[in-house]
């Protein structure tokens, strides 16, 4: 699987390198700021998604370019504004002093703003059909308070304070971390033509796969490197965080991923040959070290 | 004139309440900052600049609601952004303590990205039509780094630098706060089914205009006092910012205004009565006190 990630990472550089270089009209030294963002050795799970969610509705990663694109956009400002010191305070992110420490706060915040106000532009020059349309129109809602800014919302807020159980934990985790896959997946299915009925399933799937996702980022954070996740460890127990692995050990943590992971796969299990790359990819993603 | 703009601003404000009341999903307490942005005395000058574009084509003021919504939080959002410590670290906003002040950076932070991203949500369900779809993508270019961002990233990085001539400073200008209004006024009237000619006649009007505008911020920043602007003054002088004023001098800086105004008005005077309003509302701003 690791060698089907890295093919479908080299789709999305291009593109990415094609952006930076063509088409993103920004002064410095906020341009640089979102080159030095954007580049590196990330998984590009979420352009992934968006392309095998071209490929579920028949059609190729070509056709989802600015879609993938703009998700990772909002993925990588979403990753600046939450390593502030007003947030996370995280100095470490892909291996590299984080946005804000490399090129000060007032940077890292207009760059955060112009990646997400960036992926707009993109979609709003790329949507030629009403299906495209609404394609957008999931990402900005999955995006937005009612997905991603959404968990992050109560990530902030209620995170500190007492009563902390686990259905509002994983309703948190579904917000913050499943929002944007969902955003991925089915931006790139519905653009190409999805049935509504596999629009349902795909979204359940990614909502699934991503609270596995965040249980697994909460083992990585108690059980690997620095070195190996290029980013701050232990910054969930730092800060306070109450996380899967906090509330209910490691043993539950992985279980709980595992569980989710199977119900991710029951969504899509009867498409047969056409959701089998979003079945290993999921498999994989709770086995990673990464 | 200033009648007509509380009459604009009144229907604003009813679309506003109603998007707060009922549409905008989001937890607390970052939905209490946003309605705390939100709500208040402002003039509205971009939702008034929408809907005379609608007018302007022919068309009425509820033909662009939502477009004039979306256009109102993405200025919401830059000035919460704008105010923060890291940026120009004010502390009064149309008469009251700024959302970071208020509700803390954290939120603050939070609270501008779910009003940016919650524009373009709104757009993204309001698009119909591929008018709309380009009245759409002019909002997201003029406020991003072609536009509005790109002013600002200029504005935070360049302005304490040594040269800074009176084009560069112009150019500024006309990024920073032409940008919005650019994109509120085309997105009213090309949405509505204006011709190109007219298209390119407004964006030149809008431009100069919100030039001049900027200048008469400059202006009043030195002459006015606190409690008439309800935000921090001599915020400027403090941060040590060029601006038209401390460049030139006053003098010099009431003449461009009156200049800027001039060159704006002469791009839509052949209009006859259907321009009237806009001419009359450039007019105003400049001799305006707050």
């Amino acid at each position: 699987m690791k060698d089907i990630i890295n093919v479908y990472a080299g789709i999305f550089n291009a593109t990415l390198d094609e952006y930076l270089l063509n088409r993103l009209d920004c002064p410095s030294p906020v341009k640089e700021a979102v080159a030095y963002a954007m580049t590196g050795s990330g998984k590009r799970l979420r352009p992934m998604l968006c392309y095998l969610g071209a490929e579920f509705s028949g059609k190729s990663c070509e056709d989802v370019y600015d879609f993938a694109l703009a998700v990772e956009l909002i993925h990588g400002y979403s990753l600046i504004h939450d390593d502030m010191p007003c947030m996370d305070n995280d100095t470490l992110r892909r291996g590299k002093p984080t946005v804000h420490v490399r090129f000060g706060e007032g940077v890292a915040l207009l760059a955060g703003d112009a990646m997400l106000n960036g992926a707009y532009e993109i979609l709003f020059e790329k949507v030629n059909s009403s299906r495209e349309v609404l394609a957008a129109s999931y990402i900005a809602k999955y995006a937005g308070t009612t997905g991603m800014i959404g968990g992050q919302c109560v990530d902030i807020t209620d995170n500190n304070g007492a009563g902390y159980d686990e259905n509002a934990l994983l309703s948190m985790y579904s917000k913050k971390t499943s929002g944007l896959l969902i955003a991925a997946l089915l931006s790139g299915a519905v653009s190409c033509g999805c049935t509504e009925k596999e629009e349902i399933d795909l979204l359940n799937f990614a909502d699934y796969m991503g609270v596995a996702y965040q249980i697994t980022d909460d083992i990585l954070d108690c059980t690997s490197t620095e070195e190996v996740l290029g980013k701050n460890i232990g910054s969930d127990v730092k800060g306070d965080k109450k996380t899967y692995v906090s509330l209910f050990g490691l043993d539950a943590a992985k279980e709980k991923a595992k569980d989710y992971t199977k119900r991710a796969v029951n969504c899509i299990s009867g498409y047969g040959e056409k959701s089998e790359k979003l079945i290993e990819l999921c498999h994989y993603l709770i086995g990673r070290n990464y």
